[in-house]
């Protein structure tokens, strides 16, 4: 992509409404822009990270055996009132009449639609185990929208839905995310915690939140050491992570805390996903059930696990930044190099960046050239927003001696490189 | 994809509310479901199609110079008050009050939101042009919703819109979107027709409607046949197309056509997209301006460019079919391939699937490999429903003599094959 033809409103200054670092740096990166309280545009940029995101939890998603669904935005109220949960959710249920005076919903979450989809089209046993999921906005009308995309009102989230046959293999279907929630997490480049949750407005008696670690999170979690070993083997033991003391801030009381004060992490995160076994509460509900072997009635037992794909765009900036800006896993970057020209309009410098531009396009790295007529402070200091892990730099004096400069954006390490030799860094 | 593990709920009996053939079959093949009046869920098979179609649309938008963004859903009501269009818009609008009394509303469109996003962000002439695309959930509250995805209230659609400095240059951006619409459509395997059109609640004065032609299509159309040489031509020739007759039945009036009768095709169609250039309506109404060279106030010339990206799936569909299904173009197809092992449990039938599968999946190719213990003809007919290309169909006959069966769901041809040169067919 050509910086010129690109749209990148790039700010200097950080908007006044913005008081986290995630909304501070989004906006002046020009990754999205308010359209309402707690409703945003996704500019190119942040729509590519935002689709980076998602593509790794679909591929998680779909290697777990979660089959992909895409259930309706606006959801009848017919189906809440079922549950029970249509005077329960409260005010941030954002309520709709249609045309006809009929009560509609913008769902703020699927266990009512996705309960109604397995009843109406699921029968027997031999169809279960089901894991269905999407990924898809949502609404919840928070009464003080703040924080950005933290606490936004229409987001983006990654839903599924278990149905098992018994609680056995719910509970292996429950572990089973809760591994693929860490693999997902890492393979985006972060760090995630599994810490024990309340089930709240969901119900049911299993769950854990996941948070990213970020110097500047918003709750303050503790943790026993042992956790950061186990969570960053190769292979995730479940079973003793989960036995592991890891608390949010609400469920930790120092007091009653088990773990020695030397052993006990204090550092903060940002919730980012949670799963669920809630059992029957909504298959009984619901009435959803299927049919045994026996020819009984068995009502599944259910589980939801949810991703706040939005979130994780702002919560990966909380967890990696510096004073220049964002500083992108390379997993989540929207592209892999920016390309500077430092001397746009010299003949040598142009040949030079045009032929890198194609080269590494054509090797499927993803390139932003910076090919505007901006001074070359403004370059750098966008280049550095961005955020992007590789700047490679043309200049005429570099380019005379037949080189380029590469720098990288986490360490500001620069190096000259041979022009020749450019192409193999990104080659695989 | 093994189908003993997938969400296909098919049906024999046409469900008694669907009345058109698209509707009637998505329901039938396990594409979607109904979640509320004209609102539906995707199912597995279903989301396939839908995200292939969306593929199309982005790359080759993409390849058109437009920027992907995406607006939100969820639109605050004085932007359409500001353009004049909150009262004039009527009922199809889903006017909602947020929990502090504010009007807000479930985008039918997006003009208003990205003219802001345009004014806010957009200042040099310098910056110009641009076109802003997004494939995104829209909402209009349709008084009979019916029809399946053909009159839903909730579809996805790609919106795009474009700010030019000039009539000449806006001109232009129309006729390279109107030439990327044609190769859109045929990309997918669809034949489409422009028709001059009204301008309508969107206002301006040069617009064409897209219909894909097919025998059940929902309205008339009529017109020169010189059309269907020119549209079918490598190149389009956009200026010759654009001046040819074309015409959907409200336009038509026979009386008035310059059309012999012999030269004037009468066909049906559906409509699945939308061009339009309004000039300087919005941009003036919104005040939406950019400074000139010379320090000048300029408003952009605008258009905007619409594909109902759900209902392509459904025109797709009524386009091609026979009595026993769908008859997906290749390109769209949810599957390239259905594995049908007609004796699950035969332990060299099974073999040879379970070798095949992995290999058509190494190469790439999308295999739904129907391992179930159903019943041959329920086999067959489901195979035949879900209209996948190419049926490859295992049983210990052929097997036996080192064979498989092909067949091809559009013309019905079978061949047998020689096991070892199955994947022969699927290199490229």
């Amino acid at each position: 992509m050509r910086l010129s033809k690109y749209f990148l409103p790039t700010l200097k200054e950080n908007p006044i409404d913005a008081t986290v670092v995630s909304h501070q740096l989004m906006v002046r990166a020009g990754m999205i822009r308010q359209t309402a309280s707690g409703i945003y545009s996704w500019l190119p940029l942040g729509l590519k990270v935002l689709r980076k995101v998602e593509k790794i939890i679909k591929e998680e998603m779909d290697k777990a055996g979660a089959l992909e669904v895409l259930m309706p935005t606006i959801q009848p109220a017919e189906l809440w009132i079922e549950s029970g949960r249509y005077e329960a959710y409260g005010k941030e249920m954002l309520r709709i009449k249609d045309r006809h005076d009929r009560d509609i919903l913008y769902g703020p979450t699927h266990e009512e639609v996705v309960t109604d989809l397995f009843r109406k089209n699921i029968t027997s046993y031999k169809d279960l185990p089901k894991n269905l999921y999407q990924i898809h906005w949502k609404f919840r009308d928070e009464i003080r929208p703040r924080f950005g995309l933290m606490r936004g009102r229409e987001f983006l989230m990654k839903d599924s839905y278990s149905f098992d046959l018994n609680e056995e293999d719910a509970r292996k279907t429950y572990d089973l995310m809760y591994e693929t929630y860490f693999k997902i997490f890492r393979k985006m480049g972060l760090k995630p915690i599994a810490l024990r949750a309340d089930t709240g407005a969901i119900g049911g008696d299993l769950s854990h939140e996941f948070h990213i670690l970020a110097d500047v999170g918003e709750s303050a979690i503790f943790y026993d050491k042992k956790f950061d070993e186990l969570s960053e083997a190769d292979e995730i033991d479940i079973a003793q992570t989960q036995k592991i003391y890891a608390m949010a801030d609400d469920l930790h009381i120092p007091e009653k805390c088990p773990i020695p004060a030397e052993q006990l992490v204090s550092r903060r995160g940002i919730e980012v996903g949670q799963v669920f076994n809630f059992g029957l509460k909504y298959s009984k509900a619901m009435e959803a059930s299927v049919m045994g072997a026996g020819g009984e009635k068995i009502y599944p037992n259910m589980g939801s696990y949810g991703i706040g794909v939005s979130r994780v765009v702002a919560a990966a900036i909380e967890a990696n930044h510096d004073e220049n800006g964002i500083i992108w896993p390379a997993q989540i970057s929207p592209f892999d190099v920016v390309l500077i020209n430092i001397r746009v309009g010299d003949e040598a410098c142009d040949k030079a960046c045009e032929e890198l531009y194609s080269s590494l396009q054509s090797k499927g790295v993803e390139v932003l050239y910076d090919d505007t007529k901006n001074s070359l402070g403004q370059k750098f200091s966008v280049a550095d927003l961005i955020g992007v892990p590789t700047q490679i730099i043309v200049g005429p004096k570099s380019l005379a001696l037949g080189k380029v400069e590469i720098k990288n954006r986490k360490t500001g390490e620069k190096s000259e490189v041979l022009f020749d030799e450019v192409m193999l860094r990104f080659l695989k």
